[in-house]
């Protein structure tokens, strides 16, 4: 069966985020108050063939954080989405 | 009130997403099977200062569409999230 997976990779915690910080530094300027703590992040969409629900997050986990994350700087974690 | 709020921004059916496609054609070759329509996306995660949670989510919403994604290649959404 086929399983849409949605993978969400994050910076880890102190870990610097330039893009998050050039964001919120920019919001006020752009009329935008009261966002804080931006944090920029990475994701993947795509659909696994498994045989249940549990094998395609393990492959997709196994996947994330063997191919579509830095395990040194970034988290990644993966779950069964809605299309 | 702080509510936590994750933007998705996911490129707009039909619009060519090259990482997405070159992750799709290695993963055969790096031992991964059975893995389809890889599409890759941005996410936003940060706090927003505001009276009730659909205050915050009109918020990030606009600020998503206007800042966050380029509205004629992507789709934007936000939604609360947990910490």
């Amino acid at each position: 069966m086929n399983y849409f997976v949605i993978v969400d990779v994050t910076l880890r915690k102190g870990i610097a985020d330039p893009e998050g910080s050039t964001i919120e530094r920019a919001l006020p300027a752009l009329g935008f108050t009261g966002v804080t703590n931006v944090h920029a992040g990475k994701s993947f969409r795509f659909d696994v063939e498994a045989e249940s629900e549990a094998a395609a997050l393990d492959k997709a986990t196994s996947l994330a954080q063997r191919l579509l994350s830095n395990p040194v700087i970034e988290d990644a974690s993966a779950r069964i989405g809605e299309r």
